[in-house]
């Protein structure tokens, strides 16, 4: 249960469609250095527009908080996603000849909108642990992906720092961080029960829908 | 002028991926007759589902409507589309041998999620002229669907009575409706000179999404 | 049980502000034929713009709505305020001498203010039954005024009028409907068990602030 | 025009209610050392749930931004509100003798439930302009007020101190980032030529609303 018992119950239940989204052919090909150049770098474009919405979905989290706890989790998550991450992204894509204005004038691919526009309608229209059942695929899909990941040494660098980046400490504390958001609002909300609820069977059909717009996500980025 | 000044405006804009839409293979085929039973079948269960989202979405322009006359049609819009139109629909589909738990139980396509998502998020975080954008691929493309159909006669019925409801005067009527809305609108807020404007800009960058989106509606009921 | 067995049980839980608002001052007077021809008028006023937000929120619970039965209920309630009452309440008022151009110009008082954007702000940043709770005490309990006051026949034709509005047989039938909406959608929700969970805790709060803030508004009405 | 062209020009506009509330009588008390202990305690109360639901606006304003620049500017500020002002008001309150039970079990006085519910639902309803006329009063009133008050020394530390915040160059960096996002979002948006637009008149409106709802937010801490 490294990432707490709801994700923990959640993955369990959607087991085969969270397989094909950490298992994907494009984080085999990745990590053997066989993934060609192009996609990767097609990936990292989608990605940055990727981050700006995911980045606007948690601050609905701030939103649909019920406490300051929760307030105060989510509005780092933001800031960090906004003034840190998105930066090293930028500085990423700039190393590997992706300028600012390549990033920003990067068309919106339908899988991408597909996947983000989902969750944040259901920020918008759902509560917390809605928000918060779609969240969990991508921020903790990334660290199992990672740890998954650590022991491949691709000869292409930027593949290996890709792996660094999720496998590192900081990810992975980032990933306990929001597991136990995910534990202790689910328990409050549901109680020990929960597995009882009518939220809880909302629950597993957002974190499946999600995970599979994680598994189209990966399949754009191999086309 | 069919449908209006800005209507038309926005379509010249963007005619080359306009034209993609409306005059797609799935409706080439539809017209002669050519198209699976299967096909259309499916694409009339993702239609509900659809049609659900689509509600929600006109729900959006009530409240992000700045006067009673937009309230007005808004609110007249949804109640046709939930408590009639989503009644045709589903008599219809019974009519061909989907019953109504066929429908529920359907699954939603990662396209029809792009498409609705897109709007819908985009009628809560954007203005009433941007979901107005937003909504007119699908209202007035259907309408301008109809026209282009409307002496084709496949053998076909359920193709044939497709065609007939967007031709028919009170589609018609709906779409002169949603285009005078959509001009009084635009004009209000923007005034003469709206081409000069940030916000028309950003109108024909959602028009020409959501026209993307619908070919790739499409292109899902061809699979 | 007149309205449901949910409201039932959150009037009783919050019975001495709910009396305080079902029986205020406000209504002693008009029923008795002493209330302030301006009082009323002003009220009349303030009550043309709490409509135009009442009916924003209930839009809100279409959004919000689970499955098609509340998306039907919601839309013909919308549709009714916006395309009946509110034409209602403008003819009322032109044969009261207020103008459509007056009812437009009207300030929003606080209190007015307070009351519609706290129920909608809710409806945007919670779920179905936060919404719900919200609207009952309008809802429900001017259909209880309504009852209450219904063999009292003030000389003032206004006022007689006012009271037979509420005490109708077409306004009780509101009632009926909005207090099934509010039990189905919470059983399907919390199940029987509903006193114990989180969520009936936090509709008992939201239900309450609601109805000090219909307290409020009569406060204003007598200014 | 310390805080930018477009604060500048709204301020002038709407200057006699600016007045009414930013030279309040419970200021003018506060400076000099007149106002009762007991309404400063109660005002420091309800500034917590206050603070709360405006870190809440502030989030809004990430999901209405239309570039990081607008983006990074606002979840920095939500961050500096919820995991630093936050904690500084609860310590502050501690010191004074209320607890952060204190706090949390406060009710939530009507005057402050207009207030900001106004300004979140308006983050929600409109968009990005109209948000930020928003919070403009509050953010930039309370740093004119902190400048008009510096040489103001009550004897009562805790107004000596509410005073220096204020007048503080932390807070007044605070103030131009803010009055410059103003005016590069507005700009951006409407032109040089943004007094002659729609959207003008319509920031006119909510920035007079929530001066007016400022001044009730005196008014209710001075009962």
């Amino acid at each position: 249960m490294a990432y707490g018992e709801i994700f923990y119950n959640l993955r369990e239940k959607n087991l085969s469609n969270w397989l094909l989204y950490t298992q994907h052919k494009f984080l085999k090909k990745l990590s053997e250095g066989a993934l060609k150049r192009d996609c990767f770098l097609n990936y990292l474009k989608q990605d940055y527009l990727f981050l700006i919405q995911f980045s606007k979905a948690w601050s609905l989290a701030v939103l649909k908080s019920d406490n300051l706890d929760e307030m105060k989790i989510s509005a780092s998550t933001v800031n960090d996603l906004i003034n840190f991450e998105m930066q090293l992204h930028i500085d990423l894509c700039n190393e590997y000849g992706i300028s600012k204005t390549d990033l920003e004038s990067t068309d919106e691919k339908n899988e991408n909108i597909a996947y983000t526009r989902y969750v944040l309608e259901l920020g918008y229209s759902g509560d917390f642990l809605d928000l918060l059942s779609a969240l969990a695929p991508c921020v903790l899909g990334y660290g199992e992906i990672g740890l998954n990941l650590k022991d491949f040494k691709p000869d292409n660098l930027m593949y290996q720092k890709w792996i660094e980046t999720y496998a590192s400490n900081e990810y992975q504390d980032v990933c306990k961080n929001v597991s136990q958001l995910i534990d202790n609002s689910f328990l409050i909300r549901l109680g020990n029960n929960y597995k009882d609820t009518y939220k809880w069977v909302q629950a597993n059909k957002i974190f499946n829908k999600a995970t599979l717009l994680e598994v189209d996500f990966w399949n754009m980025a191999l086309k």
